[in-house]
């Protein structure tokens, strides 16, 4: 069972927030999404002025049984082979990307084959030793996984809470991907539409038309229904997108932001809003994916992403990159001055801006 | 005179940048635009590896003899207070940005009525005491002293390059400075379309419609040639825009990449461009600003925005914001590894991405 106590963001605080916003020395809404990121962040904290002084990004890899229908661009033990060099704390994208803006990354081998102990990476939390089972044939995992999987999400994020990590983050790898991510985005916005699947990491059109067939397959075989989360997950979803769904209910029940990166992300972030909708309101958008399924997603979530970069390589590589702006719209809230501080003169004030 | 010795970005070292991108342990293509940003940086250094280790940002202070007409929504004494407030170091949207993300500001008294001196403005710049004229009926400045204000720029560009700064930014502040900056863009795109006229600070509809007839007069009055940069700067132009000019050719003259802001920037962007085509390249775009003009601008410099934060605040505030993402950029360039810096087994290669 997943047990959250969910509150709404603090409507009174974010009317003080938006109301200095409005007070500060610019013309009002000109700071656009950076005054909107300030005013959500308070109604999460509870604060109008608050501080990133220490982010988190966790990694989830895992293996998908759905590879075997020949949905991704990449051999299957590449899985094995970016963890191995995640593990190295060098030169994957996220290992860098972390290191570069002061996020401190956070590595989990939830069923990737064949893969070796390291100690950087907490193998503890194998739920599948195999990754999950190909979807087109059978559920991709029990229901009572995917229960546990969302439960271990949400344990993490009361962790980080505890060690006063203020901005959370979270990506993935795992080869064919894309494919339960899409799949989990079209069973929950109750969508047979071939054209929400994407090229993932780079298909043929033959692949990529195979791709479409396999998901579409899959979804009229396991005909869910849209609002249960837990079955679209145990059917048409995986370990990674699980953990996901717990890291953004967590982020919610603990009061914490969290980042969205790219479809897989989304994925998890529309499955964890049907499961609370409250927890839509923790997220934030960060890069605009180039994959159909991630706008159709990020509409039905009302996110707007900021950053828009053409990227589409996973590790939630987007996090890290928006957390400094998101950092900026904080400093903006916290160091800028009002008319009132700068005591300008009140016949001013009603001339200006 | 405005004298110039700009080289086209270095095609080799972009080429060998490109390749090493493909090598790298990712789908080729998949960081998008991270990936350009390094590829333009290393033509524009000769180097394929680059650390941005100091960054400035440069802020013109200057007012608009256009504000009689009533085209801005604040009182033109507002840019005098503003500079006070920057003085201070402390409480501009401008010093707080670049005090988060570590840039240098340095900020001139190009033109700003009745402001006094502080120690941290320089005001041995000022070109005209009381800023432009009225360019509805008049040149806004002498031809000669545009000119003398974009060498101004080149020269800053010159000084910070020997100071050792590796990226720059170039921002505003002056009452009234989007109708120049829309007469620049359309006199430099031969455009007289009055949907370019965007609503700047904030304006009520009705002076709103003033702005669109008082530049559409003001581009007939002067009756331009789209291709005399300096001339549409002395007539319907700047001091803020003529120096943001400077910068955007001393950038390319001395090889430094520019971020540029808004409306107002983009719009120097444009001038350079007209002035020295190969200036382009040197420009790095930051967010998509929300007024008409900027979109137009943007196209024909081909420069594509990746912030999209609905900001319109000016004082080049999009730049420090951008300046990270762009660090970021290089610190994939430089950390992470190629297939074969991990020795992935050839026969593996053939297959993977």
């Amino acid at each position: 069972m997943i047990k959250l106590d969910i509150k709404p963001l603090d409507a009174q605080v974010m009317a003080a927030a938006r109301q200095r916003q409005n007070e500060l020395l610019k013309p009002a809404g000109s700071l656009g999404e950076l005054e909107e990121l300030s005013i959500q962040i308070a109604g999460i904290t509870g604060k109008v002025k608050n501080k990133i002084s220490k982010k988190i990004h966790f990694l989830f890899g895992s293996d998908h049984g759905i590879y075997d229908e020949g949905v991704s661009a990449s051999p299957q033990y590449f899985t094995k082979i970016l963890m191995q060099l995640y593990a190295s704390g060098n030169g994957g994208a996220i290992n860098e990307l972390c290191k570069n803006s002061g996020v401190e990354l956070k590595i989990f081998d939830l069923g990737v084959k064949n893969l070796s102990e390291f100690p950087s990476v907490d193998s503890n939390h194998k739920f599948m030793n195999e990754g999950t089972r190909n979807f087109l044939r059978e559920r991709a995992m029990d229901r009572e996984t995917a229960e546990r999987v969302i439960n271990f999400g949400i344990d993490l994020v009361k962790e980080a809470k505890g060690e006063n990590f203020n901005i959370i983050g979270a990506g993935e790898v795992g080869m064919g991907n894309t494919s339960p991510a899409a799949a989990c985005i079209m069973a929950a916005l109750g969508s047979r539409d071939e054209n929400l699947v994407g090229r993932g990491g780079g298909l043929t059109d033959e692949a990529f038309a195979k791709k479409k067939k396999v998901i579409i397959s899959a979804l009229n075989h396991h005909s869910l229904n849209k609002n249960d989360a837990l079955e679209i997950l145990s059917c048409v979803g995986g370990l990674d997108i699980a953990a996901m769904t717990g890291i953004f209910l967590g982020a919610a029940a603990y009061r914490v932001p969290v980042v969205v990166d790219g479809v897989i992300s989304i994925a998890a972030a529309l499955l964890a809003y049907k499961i609370s909708p409250l927890s839509r309101d923790f997220m934030i958008a960060s890069h605009k994916s180039l994959e159909p399924a991630y706008s159709a997603a990020a509409e039905e979530l009302k996110l707007k992403p900021f950053l828009n970069l053409n990227m589409r390589l996973g590790e939630g590589s987007g996090c890290p990159l928006a957390m400094q702006i998101i950092d900026d719209a904080l400093a903006i809230m916290n160091g800028m001055k009002t008319f009132n501080e700068i005591n300008l003169e009140s016949e001013y004030r009603k001339e200006i801006f």
